[in-house]
């Protein structure tokens, strides 16, 4: 599995790099950026832990890579932090009927799709959670191990990013894959909100009960956690979607008497929206909460 | 003179304001951002000293808002910074005839036009040194001085902003009002280069003595710098028209034997490109230099 290169840009005290890939499970290429911090190029040799960001409804690579500003914190405490697409891409996938903006290209929100026409393509969760970790690291690890892609990662993302996030984090709980899971203004309970009734019968059918296995909410409940870890999100108390389609309250309820109980933080941040205003506004109390979970500090 | 509020969006630990107003000068409505920063709302009661950020080549106001990544440093050390248009814009302003990206509409150059059709609206000098200072005065100032945006502030710019940067400082040297100039790959010497070529021609006409009085190059011949003033410039050494459009070694060659010899600190930084990744990467040093000079520091 190899990447091509469409860019290698000099940011901060390290790269950028836009690379693209043929991936298997989406059959198609896939655009994904990497930062590769100034420790990348001139630090001790030990290998370099990665944060996966996962962009939100509408978002390429781009977005993240140009407005969440994660580069100058990934100098600060020697993170490595990969954006990935959020759908597959071209003109052979197939897209919304009505071309929304919240389902199909641009949309693919984090989950193996089983239903026609989309489930030949619109395989994101397999695609973030297995196949691009592992393809990047047999690309940027052949001589010698210099990122962490696979195991003790962290996760976080925006939105439906933000769900893709606490949902990886939760499905591969305890599996020694994330360590750190943290979202800014997810959509924590997809089966009660219509973005994720949206995606999920388009996606996954009418099943309600099946919806629950990719609902963080639900997830959340028959998962031990057994080593108190904590989820840090950030919400904006004037984001549009915080009352139809984020809920962060539905997840504090979800886990209320579960070892999950008090261990999920959520910071509602006065007058603060649902922008990459926001995001890069809170990206450095992220950076140093996954520092912390990644042994980096 | 009064502004239009078109948004007003939380942003680390300020404000920013997305405003827009009829200038006079310019004879439409002209957008402008700014940046009010956490001490606007919660500090001593001191005026807050302002920045001028001129964007270049086809930006709005809103790519350095949103990709410069000026606000925390304005947090950090108490400035404001106001991000302007780079020309009119609307139906009824003419546009360079081919619509290309460097001349007309979106390439306003910073100067006041004499040449036809376009000396009626494009006069970015004024309006950008004059009647946006004062008018931001007068609405923000009413009732108490709680920003100086007219007298010793701080201005800067990258690439054709740059070059407007470097023109107001000198042009207003000694005048109470520019106190602190700094450039992001900036265009140095316009009469020597394409891009300047073009726009001087369109804007001024075809005197090219006449062209020296907008020539940055030309001009700092001609101001004594009397304070020891430094320019901090920050140059990619992979941007591709470095060679061609930006020459920072005109400037340099320009000052030999003058006051401004060794005053104009040039860093050439190892391949970065021509990109806001280049410009948010050197936002930090340049937020030190204004606030240095601005008394913040």
């Amino acid at each position: 599995m190899s990447f091509e290169s469409n860019g290698e840009i000099a940011c901060c005290g390290g790269k950028l790099l836009k690379l693209s890939h043929k991936s298997n499970e989406i059959g198609s290429h896939m655009d994904v950026n990497i930062y590769l911090p100034k420790q990348y190029y001139n630090g001790d040799g030990n290998p370099i832990p990665v944060i996966y960001f996962l962009s939100g409804l509408t978002c390429t690579p781009q977005n993240a890579s140009e407005k969440a500003f994660w580069q100058i914190q990934a100098d600060n405490y020697g993170f490595s932090i990969v954006f990935p697409d959020t759908s597959p891409r071209g003109d052979e996938i197939p897209d919304d009927k009505d071309q929304s903006y919240d389902f199909g290209l641009g949309a693919g929100f984090y989950v193996d799709a089983t239903e026609k026409p989309f489930a030949d393509h619109y395989r994101m969760f397999s695609y973030i959670h297995e196949e691009l970790p592992h393809a990047l690291d047999k690309f940027f690890n052949r001589d010698a191990k210099k990122l962490e892609f696979v195991h003790n990662t962290g996760i976080t993302g925006h939105s439906m990013g933000g769900y893709g996030a606490l949902t990886g984090f939760l499905k591969y709980y305890g599996k020694d894959r994330y360590v750190s899971c943290s979202a800014f203004a997810p959509i924590v309970n997809p089966s009660q909100v219509p973005w994720g009734q949206k995606a999920f019968t388009g996606y996954l059918g009418h099943d309600k009960e099946l919806w629950k296995q990719h609902d963080p909410s639900y997830i959340i409940k028959n998962v031990d956690n057994t080593t108190g870890s904590e989820i840090l999100i950030h919400q904006g108390s004037s984001d549009p979607f915080l009352e139809k389609q984020l809920r962060p309250d539905l997840l504090l309820e979800a886990v209320k008497g579960t070892s999950w109980e008090n261990k999920i933080k959520v910071n509602v941040v006065d007058g603060f929206d649902h922008s990459y205003y926001f995001v890069s506004s809170f990206v450095p109390q992220h950076a140093a909460f996954h520092a912390k979970n990644l042994g980096l500090i």
